[in-house]
């Protein structure tokens, strides 16, 4: 098993939860920056004086290959890996769109766009028997994991009509040394960004929901899809890790709480990841594990629906959920190497 | 002029304004907690020895109150200033609302419902020519203050319907030494508190933006309201000071950007402490100052309007504000002792 | 094994250390506040509805008991554990000094001074030997781990004449709900406290590198000490976990950067858990590992030697040495349960 | 008054106070990066749409000119300046040392050597006669501000013979974008850098002290200098501003804590910005004021004084001190524009 990217923050987690797992080795990982580097010049949590390698290394060494790079790069990659019988989990948006719904929204004409349909959607609640034995992940990212798991069981019933979503995210969504996520920029600041419906995951979502509304619970990746129009509104949170959902769900039908409690703990009864809670989740509760705290809530002067979901969005929104990802795919336990609490305060 | 309240965050921010304000004399300050100690003993930041008073002394020196107190209590002691002929100027929920409505929402019976009729809604934006020369002044918090400004040009112009409200606060709302708000469980945390419909600012939200769709632009404050539903959702950011608003407005009659812009130009443009700004606010670029920075935002796939409004919470959300309203009521400039820009970094 | 104080920080850590531990069940924990409650109620981070049980339940239950109580507590309660035939081990200060230092430092009257002599001090990379099979282990704190560690060297090589030690330490040091942690007044603030040689951790600092001055490497816990005086000036920083310690020592001797290099990495060169680092040692790679990062550094101009200490207060300084402290005693590989690598970022 | 280099904190701060000095025209502002551009679309906190101008203007309209420039640039504006009668602020290290000395602590060969005589040291607490007038200040930056004030009294006395100095910074010292000041890899976190007596503002913090020590109290920016050995250890600390200096200084003759409390509030008696606190000095005490908070200490285990001083690196411990300068400079009463109080929390 190799990593490509590894000096990035998804490529860190993913190191951290792969050096756990047991009866998998890591052969390798690179990095363009630190090739020929210890492990611990990128990283300073990490004690492991092993070298970054080359990519084309790391591709050679490797039955399974993780690529934490960014958008337009796994394209590329990904053929040869399959070409040469192994296996691929790809954290970036490439696989996860249809390629001219990627091309419109991401602005990269895609290499590959043959192998979308071999792709599998990695969101192992909806599609967890199709990533058993697959060959190509497309694993998505921390808002459309949990805008999606925040609303799909009201998609999966049939009545979610359109949500206004919000999301609130910690800045190691924009990467190690994301623009504007300097210090003294952002702590004790609060602003919203990519606002008015130009956040380039909200296809994604809509796709996810889309589905669930056209399929049912037992929705497939490429299966049909009904028009569901979401509005999505992300913010920049004083914090490093952790994202919140608080999304407003416009629904069909009469409900109430008990009723929107029995549908969330029904639908997520067999989870090993999600949590439907009493309170209102709070993203420091995910934090380092991967899992997700949901809570559905009526609120009767509107009649909607208000669901907050909150996860950390550098397990159960990345590498984390790539890992589960690879049990499903290899036959592991599902939840081996990844950890259901996390760390307080 | 004198403080009751002047060992809570209302307060501090109150003196260091009123401090700078030329040709008023702070008399005195009152806190049951620190009565006989120096001003320094409680404010760290002030380098000021004179000692609170008891209350009663601060009441028979100041010809002007400002009552930074918990909920419950101006209302017991606003009817003697008033009988002495003095002025007060209420920083708490007591004067905001019918006293019916107050109740219900507050839990505490009203004391002094005759008094209401008498309060003057204090946002200068919208009762200024009342606030001149007014007797007693119940000043909105700052929840209300950036969700009420952030929809009134909608509100005025007859088209919102109703609206999807999420609020984002820094701790220092919750007052000092708030409850839920040690650091070790607040810094790298962010969580949805009293959501559902049960805060109480939701009632004073649809009073200002109902009698706006009533009377229009030139709404008074005690005049007919126009029955409006709103969505609010509180969250808890890990930062001290700032609050932004992000709404999604339902609103009457085809609209875009442009026409957008010209309507919150417009109805702000005589404003000295109210901004609309080119990209979208941020909580820090108002810390300190008594300024909102305001953004409408057409959003084409749904047809909704965004609305974002940031501010200090601590001055235009509330003593800055309380100052304001002073300067108006005493006939003194609007803008003296009041900061239009603010700290950065 | 059984966990008292499960409500604290410290017990906190140990619940999620010990879940994790195979072959150990965890039998029962306790906390006087959530009594009968479940365990999710008092810890958002933790998937688990066992409730707390009565103290006298978790003593009769267990084999092992980790006492996280504050001072003064276990001294009453571990008399009964070892009577019973158990073993425990205590976080508290109660075993860690000479009754009548104790006495004199903490102003608590000791019930059982007779079992000091008992207790084994609960540093390993000091005391392994002693560790193995013991009955009673007084498992040191943050502070006083990290400063002995960056010391210990130079003092078993017998040169440390003094140091002027400074602690910075996150507000989870303070524990849960701790006096002046409020966010509001903790984040953009850094203050000293217990300034002037008054903070309780003196005592056990000196005597820990006074044993090692008077008997070399090997010291043991009741050993002989030489008299070493330190100053000690912690300082509380805008964080949650992570302790750093910046120390500069008055050495005997001629010494140079290579030296002292060849002196710390010879001297931790079979611990587990502490890295001598090429750069500066920073709190956050420790986050969640039960590893040191140290580094001394000779400084030319003054002759004297400068050593830092990075560690997770709540690990390292607390739960994760006494996980540490009870694989020794129960004959476990000591590493078992403890990462040694940490969250990033 | 003109300033160069305003897109930094510097500058922004030079802004926010001159913006407010009655009686001062700023004519200008520079920024190569923004030139043209409104000073809003650098700075979200102000709000001016006055453009950015190129330096040649500023130069050329200013009376007086401020300069905020990277170490090395105001060495080769400054000649010009004053060639055309005209005054200068440098917040830059070019003037603050011997030319020799800068040549070999910054690496940058200097261009006006001839103009180091003309400059007075910018620190009104020890030079206030010689500013008064002056043609040429070098205002110190924050570090040595805090250092020199902390020890001055000791040094002025002639009985400090040495100290470990540790500082504390918020990244904000580092300037907009600086280096490692990412929020992800700040937050939660707390690291040394440049140890072990590589940091340039050594050699002037020795030189301030070693002039009092030769001089006494009216010690003269040019006049002699007794040598004194430093040791300066500095911190990254995760927050935006202010800066702490703990000093451990060794003293001859015999001390207590009243003795050095007389010192200090006699030595202090007369300045405007100094506070000599009861307690231990915070550093968010002085957010966004031109105070300075000090303590000093005791330390009867050691024989040892302890001494804090706390101010906000950009006011105090830059762009405030140079107005302070400007104010003596001019004229102008010595406090104007700048306050003593700051903002809480």
């Amino acid at each position: 098993m190799g990593v490509l990217g590894a000096s990035g923050y998804g490529g860190a987690e993913l190191l951290r939860l792969l050096k756990a797992h047991p009866g998998v080795e890591l052969v390798g990982f690179s990095s363009r920056k630190y090739e020929g580097k210890p492990l611990s010049s990128a990283w300073p949590q990490l004690w492991d004086e092993r070298p970054f390698i080359p990519q084309e290394e790391v591709l050679e060494r490797a039955e399974v290959v993780f690529l934490a790079l960014p958008n337009g790069l796994a394209m590329g990659i990904v053929p040869e890996v399959l070409k040469a019988g192994k296996r691929a989990i790809d954290l970036s948006g490439d696989f996860r769109l249809p390629p001219g719904v990627y091309e419109a929204w991401y602005g990269i004409p895609h290499k590959s766009p043959e192998l979308y349909a071999e792709a599998v959607y990695g969101l192992p609640e909806l599609h967890r028997e199709e990533l058993k034995g697959a060959r190509l992940v497309a694993n998505p990212g921390c808002y459309v994991t949990a805008a999606t798991l925040a609303l799909a069981p009201l998609a999966a019933e049939g009545v979610l009509k359109g949500a206004f979503v919000v999301g609130l995210s910690g800045v190691s969504g924009a990467g190690r040394e994301g623009e504007g996520t300097f210090f003294a920029e952002v702590n004790e600041n609060l602003k919203p960004y990519k606002a008015g419906g130009t956040h380039r995951h909200i296809p994604e979502m809509e796709q996810n929901l889309g589905r669930l509304l056209a399929q049912g619970r037992r929705a497939r990746t490429h299966g049909e899809a009904k028009a569901v129009r979401l509005s999505f509104t992300p913010h920049l949170v004083p914090m490093t890790r952790g994202i919140l959902i608080t999304a407003e769900a416009e629904v069909e039908g009469g409900w109430d709480q008990e009723a929107l409690n029995t549908l969330y703990r029904d639908f997520y009864a067999q989870e090993p990841f999600v949590r439907v809670v009493e309170g209102l989740p709070e993203t420091k509760g995910t934090l380092g594990s991967n899992r997700v705290d949901l809570k559905p809530l009526y609120e009767e002067r509107t009649g909607r629906v208000l669901v907050f979901a909150a996860l950390d969005n550098l397990v159960k929104g990345m590498a984390g959920q790539a890992v589960q990802n690879f049990n499903l795919m290899m036959g592991f336990s599902e939840e081996t190497a990844l950890p259901k609490e996390g760390l307080w305060p």
